[in-house]
C-alpha cells in the first residue's frame, strides 16, 4: 500500500487565487483547507462550528468587535462559534483551515466572497 | 477582550517528556495536542476516529501493516481509524495530533506508554 504525506507548500504551489480554500484532507467529518489570503475579508460568522487559523507562512489578524489578533507563522487560533470576526492580510499569507465538511467561507453571510469550498487539491 | 495566539515553539518549550501529549487548543469537540517524540511507539488503532498527524520540526515515520509514509516539517498524514499504525522518530520531532477530546494516545492498546492525554499547556 502506497502512503502518501500531504505537503503544504507543493499544495499551495497548485493554487494561485486568493480567499478560495481548497481542501487537502479530511479528518473524520472535518476538512483541512488551505488558502491564500491578502487584504481584507468580510464579517461574518459561524453559528454551529469553531474554526481553527494555522500560519504556514507570513502574518495575519483576525478582527473581532472587540478586539483583534495577530498571528505568524508557527501560531494558530480557534474562533469560537457565534463570533463575528473578520480576517486581514496586508501581505499574502498562506493559512490552514480546519472546520467540519461544508462550512462556508462566509459563515452566514451570502457574498460575492462565497466560494464552494469542497473542492480538493 | 484580549484574545491570545497560540504560538506551537512556545508551547513545545514548556515540555521536556518526550511521548506525552499536552493538550494546547481544543475545537468543538476536537483536541490539538503537542508531543515531541523521539524512538519507536508501540503498535495500536484507534477504531473510533481518524488521527490527524502534523509536523512542525523534524521528521518521522508512520509504519502500517502494509507500508509506511515518511513526514517531514510541514508536512502532515491522516491515519485512517481502524489501521493499525506505529510513529517512530529517529531523532526527536515534534509533533501535533489531532483528535476527539479523550482519544487514548495508545488506542485499544493499554501499554506503559498509556498516558492521561488531558493535560494543557
Amino acid at each position: 500500500m502506497k502512503y502518501i504525506p500531504i505537503n503544504f507548500q507543493k499544495k499551495y504551489s497548485k493554487i494561485n487565487e486568493q480567499w478560495s480554500p481548497k481542501v487537502i484532507a479530511k479528518m473524520n467529518d472535518y476538512q483541512f483547507k488551505i488558502a491564500k489570503i491578502e487584504g481584507e475579508f468580510i464579517w461574518h460568522k459561524h453559528d454551529e462550528t469553531d474554526e481553527v487559523f494555522i500560519i504556514v507562512e507570513g502574518s495575519m489578524k483576525i478582527e473581532f468587535r472587540d478586539g483583534s489578533v495577530n498571528l505568524k507563522q508557527g501560531e494558530m487560533f480557534v474562533v469560537p462559534k457565534g463570533i463575528e470576526h473578520k480576517p486581514i492580510a496586508s501581505k499574502e499569507c498562506k493559512i490552514i483551515n480546519i472546520e467540519p465538511s461544508g462550512t462556508s467561507n462566509t459563515g452566514d453571510t451570502k457574498s460575492n466572497r462565497t466560494v464552494n469550498g469542497n473542492d480538493w487539491i
